[in-house]
């Protein structure tokens, strides 16, 4: 996904924290995590009652930076929403944005020393599902002293632990928001994720998952990965709107023609190669793998309905018309089935034309949409003035 | 593009023939190609008028075997189609199938020799325009004696061709059957395309393009190529409904995760590999490009009124409901502007759950309307029976 490129030298400059548990954590897949660490970031005060805090869950490629500017100057990936005055109003609320484990951006993942062996992780790290991170996020609820989130929200994969927060801890959240998500994934969307991995572990120097012992990085493979991706994350619209078919230079006759791309081209190969130098390619695999293996209803004999009627917070869902990695069609699959559980629910369609994207991206309505719901959630639960 | 899975025992075998052409083919690059050979098939008998001949285009990775089983008892990619009775009928067509140059199944291209260095092209065969395959084409008519087709039909690229030569060769075809293209590639398109070409250019055999020198060749850049584009060709629903989410061995319970796939992942790495063992890489970037580039009017300011202004036979353009690739709002175009520059053209849009690949498979309206429609124009030139 795109970072949000809306920068201001006003930004609240913000410090990670980051909080190691000795506490092993119990995976899904019967492994234990004997110790792991928590890269965090938090915006916004916490209330004497501790209740105005809101949980913000990162999807496949983000991190703790969510708002503010980093010691690096960078701005946070949903800096547009989250901050003083904004439809996240850190005026009101206290935001924890934690990386995950099994990212790569200060959290315990692939790209950190395993205590036991003294080296990275690499290919060893442990395989996780959705709910691992939900219980690593607990625990640092814990750590925080936070009884209970007044909301927790995320987009896409975030959407999808937010969901997993709903079910499995019902007393522990207020209200879950869960943007541009899907109940589980299409057989397309795992098969964009299926060719995104080949290219990575083709990769002469993916190693088979050891090219941080060999100083190396598949950063071919990984740039093709995120190409797939971000290609899917943008609707042909804005592609065309952005893009047409512009060249870069030069023109289009004769053998010239060799010399030019299309500016399409050129930015998809930037947006690849940038994110192939940051990213890792094991945590690129472990979390697309989550993605492909997320279902809502595994444990409730496949009926997502079984699965809400577990739940007590309220819900609201937000889709984007122009979204076809998740398309509306998922987010109301999710609204009818939180219906059909008798709990309570709003449901957005934001009219966009920015993709599975634009939940990062500034669109007024949306913004309005999330806006009151969490003005509302502020006055219901701990008295904020409209 | 799929084969075609219809097979039949019963099926005709047909021999390839070749022609070898000494008259210099000018490309539109200003690249001067000084001799060349094309492959070819024909069905069925050229009528002493020598009327009744339908030119068949093929696609991005087609080839001349169109109809019948060839040597090795391989059917026709169009066999369904194409043959005794069927919907391009060969009791009443002279139906030429040729392989286009630059692909790679025995025509004259990257993966042939270069008879001015004695060794094979490469990567320095010359960039091509779909016009370039019509000119090509239109040498093969002469040197089979036929002075205008029927019709020229294809589909996807081959609808390209098709409209290529209504554009410029306007008395040298009574007919233009235009089947799931555009009138120029979107944003969108052209961006799977550079994926794919990415793919094979980073995989370390690629050499450069001097594979063959190397006597290697980029398997798995050009599977991850197929890959995305076969992904492109089929529906989200077809996927679902032939896929779903089922897994192809073992079950989704903790470490076991690691050993089974999707039955998708399994399919699309069959197709990808299956697809590098008998694909030329140059080949693939060569006529991707030609995709890339396709643009109806081009030499006409920009206007396709005008560039179909220039036509002068009938038009039938077929589109297919769940075609993400060349939508039917693509075919839709192409018909407006044809109705625009005041020429007959009629436009049968299918329901398919089957996408971009319909155009290949059986379905029974799509087989109607394009029977009906040949069997129209047989019985307008030359006279044969309804």
């Amino acid at each position: 996904m795109t970072i949000d490129p809306h920068t201001n030298n006003n930004e609240t400059a913000v410090n990670t924290s980051a909080v190691s548990f000795s506490t092993p954590l119990n995976l899904a897949s019967g492994v234990v995590l004997a110790d792991y660490e928590l890269a965090f970031e938090t915006y916004g005060t916490l209330n004497d009652a501790r209740s105005n805090s809101i949980l913000i869950c990162h999807a496949l490629s983000g991190d703790h930076h969510a708002a503010g500017l980093d010691a690096d100057g960078k701005v946070g990936w949903w800096n547009h929403y989250i901050g003083p005055g904004k439809a996240i109003d850190t005026n009101d609320f206290f935001v924890v944005c934690p990386n995950n484990i099994g990212s790569c951006f200060g959290s315990t993942g692939p790209n950190t020393i395993n205590t036991e062996t003294g080296k990275p992780w690499g290919v060893d790290f442990p395989s996780l599902e959705v709910s691992d991170w939900v219980e690593s996020q607990k625990q640092l609820m814990e750590h925080l002293k936070i009884d209970c989130w007044a909301a927790v929200v995320g987009g896409s994969l975030g959407g999808m632990q937010a969901m997993h927060w709903a079910i499995n801890h019902p007393t522990k959240l207020k209200h879950a928001v869960i943007i541009a998500a899907a109940l589980k994934l299409s057989a397309q969307n795992i098969a964009f994720n299926e060719i995104a991995r080949r290219a990575i572990q083709s990769d002469v120097n993916f190693k088979h998952g050891d090219f941080l012992d060999h100083q190396t990085s598949p950063r071919q493979g990984l740039a093709l990965a995120r190409m797939i991706g971000h290609l899917t994350y943008l609707s042909d619209d804005a592609l065309g709107q952005k893009f047409g078919r512009l060249v870069r230079s030069g023109d289009l006759d004769g053998a010239e023609k060799e010399l030019v791309e299309f500016e399409v081209s050129s930015y998809l190969n930037y947006q690849g190669d940038k994110f192939a130098t940051r990213f890792d390619a094991n945590s690129y695999i472990l979390i697309t793998k989550m993605l492909d293996y997320f279902d809502v209803a595994q444990n409730y004999q496949d009926n997502p309905v079984a699965a809400f009627k577990q739940s007590q917070c309220k819900f609201l869902v937000i889709a984007f018309s122009s979204d076809w990695r998740f398309s509306p069609q998922c987010s109301e699959e999710i609204t009818d089935a939180i219906v059909s559980a008798d709990k309570d629910v709003s449901y957005l369609r934001i009219e966009s034309d920015q993709g599975h994207d634009a939940f990062l991206l500034p669109n007024e309505h949306y913004e309005k949409g999330l806006s009151r719901y969490l003005q509302r959630v502020a006055q219901a639960h701990f008295g904020a003035q409209l």
